[in-house]
């Protein structure tokens, strides 16, 4: 069967979300395999819900033990927009419509927050939360990583962007990374999985 | 059992789309019963692909022939933001962030996009579309309708918003009341339906 505990599929189309999730992964020593299937995304403003969802709907389909990610910028000064709907907004208003947004506010307070959640035929699914807690820059910096992180400075990072930063780098500060460490010490603990 | 093709249960929790649709199916000697249930909604940049899983899911919670609706503002200088996620951005950004969003921007092209599912345990979903073409005004105008009403401006409305109109001053230019009388037309015919 699986060598459970040491290889993790991850169910997702984004390359960028797979190789933070490999460098990740490595630390635990756990392989990673990219699964490229469709997965249902509901509608919801809670992250946990829609990954919850996902990840139930990805295991019909495949029958394996996986992981689904969801993750979404959430800027206080705008009512946690553009939240779980992040990759539509990056999609049409992108970065430059967030700056506009955010043109003359002072309160520039803002988080990425990411939930891994997995699931597989044997069990219930679980979700392990990770967050970075930082603010959204007055213009854009950097061209490494995607989506909005030309915008977002996190706490600790030295006043750089998401984007000024390697994946390792970015791995040190980032939501997705402290999930996926959350997920990937559980899942090598084995001590609350039956397999 | 149900009087079908003179009674359809509206699946919704907004008082204001199901008053515009009891003004819409009033003209075709329709009643139209509200129907509170939770059904799914997925995230999908076509509206049609939205209101068809929800309409699906509805059927499943309820077992009776039902409609849903799902509407969209499509902004064509936003690249269609805010589309299938309106009520979201509404409810965060608002009214004032699509102004924002469009300041300086000279091209003000937009319209309402509005899909009405039919599902029931015998049929598979068929769907209804409608679309008002307009403008984004400048600023907002008129205290009626809900959503983002008081910064559209339909073609053919005389400049006046959504929101300066009365509900069947507004079924005569709306998306909603569009896709809605193509229902009502085809569930009052019987020609095409097995009950």
């Amino acid at each position: 069967m699986f060598p459970r505990g040491r290889l993790a599929f991850f169910v997702t189309s984004n390359l960028h979300k797979f190789n933070e999730a490999r460098q990740v992964f490595s630390e635990y020593k756990v392989a990673t395999a990219m699964l490229k299937i469709k997965a249902v995304e509901i509608q919801d403003d809670n992250l946990e819900n829609i990954a919850k969802a996902s990840a139930i709907d990805a295991v019909k389909t495949c029958g394996l033990p996986i992981i689904v990610e969801d993750a979404g910028l959430f800027i206080e000064a705008l009512n946690g927009f553009p939240g779980p709907y992040s990759s539509y907004v990056y999609r049409t208003i992108g970065t430059i419509g967030i700056l506009k947004l955010m043109k003359n506010v002072d309160k520039r307070d803002a988080y990425f927050q990411s939930v891994v959640a997995f699931n597989s035929p044997e069990e219930a699914p679980k979700c392990f939360h990770g967050k970075a807690k930082g603010k959204i820059s007055l213009e854009e910096r950097g061209s490494l990583g995607f989506g909005f992180d030309p915008i977002f400075e996190p706490s600790g990072g030295g006043n750089r962007t998401f984007a000024e930063m390697t994946t390792n780098e970015k791995n040190e500060h980032s939501h997705r990374a402290g999930a996926l460490r959350k997920f990937a010490k559980w899942y090598t603990s084995g001590s609350k999985r039956r397999f």
